[in-house]
């Protein structure tokens, strides 16, 4: 064997496998394209229009780097949520923030707790740091609060994970319900609390934004509602000693200049984000109806995507979803035991859902009789 | 004091400082902008008009999240190097990707070497990751090849940084002098040969790449020549094994789609970046001869600014930066000792050195003055 630089013992114990496969990977070993895009959750309704038309205009000033302090866009978030721009730090999308919450709180070792099939990036940044994943299954595809607490106090886990609205399920806990949680942590328990999908469930799910908590760091993303996935740029909320502290390993230069501008003209257009939840609220109803047509069940969703029990096991469910690929239809499903029951459609535009519509019968009927 | 939750002890040993002020944060705290952006070593000619073009035609595609594989992107920095996609990683800027060497290489307590005033980014990662850096004075105001090497040898570094041609000073070592510092490495010691400035200097300073060697990651940006620092986009090329490496922990999603799309179509206007070589050499030979002007000794410079001597000491300089500044040109300059008698001016536009002309008189007899 050629002698050559080692890893450090940590990231040379990691998989080798690519954890991400996008569906562009997927066209391009398809050969084809799909016909609808209804597997990332993105919002196919795009960014708002003076978004748009901002980046056109701003292309000409990608010369000059990003703002470090991601200034501005501090400011426009803090003044949106109501808190101080010193409670706000930008990241490359929540992806770039759960990197480096990753980093700050978990050295190896440690214990990390988090839900049986949520949100797998998560995992694999804790797994990044050497931290030890405890995951506690589902109950009744809700993130189960009780049981996340149990075993974030039998673990002396010094970070915990819990999205609300939840992917992959669409599934949600009332602002009351989490407070309690939120209450009940040990004070020495980081929570990090995904508010992704934060903009398209009902606001009832929303607990009061609580700046002088020291042990909550709440995600925010223009990625879903606002319609910028791939720009990539997100944001969490903390007390401001907490936010401070990223300031010590994050990549002050990570966030373009594009995604910064972006991203203040996304929150200062209120309209388009009120028309896109009211578009996503009426594909999912879309969604539900084709999928109780074919007689299947979709769960309630506080997101722009519902996930669909196809009333099998996991063998069955991944049929389905390989047949709805086969059909030039891209959706995702959960693979954790008893979700993965079920596939996870995104709300598209009109005609995706109409291809939808008719394709799920035969890739149904073909995953029946395969 | 309130209980809260632990940074790692790694990470809670980092100083809370913030490293990097932009020029954005120095016009906020003036409280006017500057008329001479001449301190970042950006590109005031900008990128590609054919970039510019193809990023606002393609702002409305946001909405769709980036390819995690950087496919295509990667298939593009091949074909111009001459290497396969397998030799390619693509990150957020070369400040990705050395967040990502930094954790691949060093674990805590680790010897780094590199040289003392080069780029601070690399040595805010390895703080990052509790390696121990050790600084090799420049020798001539060049890094000094062979003063690295002892340091590596006699500490079995696991990792190295060489940037060539070289920032702050803008010197550079010929190809042959570079070949010959990476074939005298030990074979365990990763070099990383940043080459963010590598199309704007001689190119009988870069050795011919050569992938089979597993010790050396090679960097370059769209940040520079390509007129893209905004966007974040830059890239390694090194061995399969080595690329593969970044898939453990790299953030997958952590490139724009705008960013890989921007970098695709710089690449494919070679002809853009020829001119801009062109001009950049003329803006060069124009801040050397303002500093000529003002009795002050310019160095010769490989990349897109010159540093001039100011003649005296780093307090002397640090005057004369400041003079510039207060008259709204925007410069650096190097830190460290012995480099620390220098400015560091980047090419600009015509009129933004027509600024420089009438200002650095002023700001000079001002040093003298005060």
């Amino acid at each position: 064997m050629q002698t050559r630089p080692s890893l450090t013992p940590l990231v040379g114990a990691l998989p080798e496998m690519v954890p991400f496969v996008g569906p562009e990977a997927q066209e391009r070993s398809r050969g084809k394209p799909f016909r609808a895009r209804l597997g990332a959750n993105e919002s196919s309704f795009g960014p708002s229009p003076r978004v748009v038309e901002r980046m056109a205009k701003v292309a000409g000033d990608m010369w000059m780097y990003c703002d470090p302090d991601n200034h501005d866009l501090k400011e426009a978030a803090a003044a949106h949520l109501g808190v101080s721009p010193e409670n706000i730090v930008i990241g490359e999308g929540i992806d770039g923030v759960l990197a480096l919450v990753a980093r700050m709180y978990v050295a190896p070792g440690d214990a990390v707790v988090t839900s049986l099939g949520a949100y797998p990036t998560f995992n694999f940044h804790i797994a990044g740091v050497g931290g030890r994943l405890l995951t506690v299954p589902y109950r009744d595809d809700r993130e189960d609060l009780d049981g996340l607490l149990e075993a974030v106090r039998r673990e002396k886990a010094p970070l915990v994970y819990l999205s609300n609205p939840d992917n992959p399920m669409g599934s949600w806990w009332e602002a009351g319900e989490v407070q309690d949680f939120i209450e009940a942590l040990p004070p020495t328990t980081m929570l990090v609390l995904d508010e992704a999908y934060g903009e398209l469930g009902p606001a009832s799910a929303l607990p009061a934004i609580d700046v002088a908590r020291p042990n909550v760091i709440r995600t925010r993303t223009f990625s879903k509602a606002y319609g910028l996935a791939g720009i990539r740029c997100g944001f969490a909320v903390a007390d401001r000693r907490a936010i401070r502290d990223f300031e010590k390993i994050r990549n002050h230069y990570g966030v373009s200049r594009m995604a910064q501008i972006a991203g203040i003209e996304a929150l200062a257009d209120q309209a388009w984000l009120r028309s896109v939840v009211e578009r996503v609220a009426a594909g999912r109803m879309r969604i539900s109806a084709i999928a109780t047509q074919n007689g299947l069940k979709p769960l309630p969703s506080a997101t722009n995507f519902v996930t669909v029990d196809c009333g099998h096991d996991g063998a069955f469910a991944l049929k389905v979803l390989e047949g709805l690929i086969a059909r030039d239809v891209f959706v995702r499903k959960p693979m954790a035991p008893v979700l993965d029951r079920c596939i996870r459609i995104s709300v598209g535009l009109d005609h995706e859902l109409d291809i939808l519509a008719e394709e799920l019968p035969k890739a149904l009927a073909a995953a029946r009789g395969g």
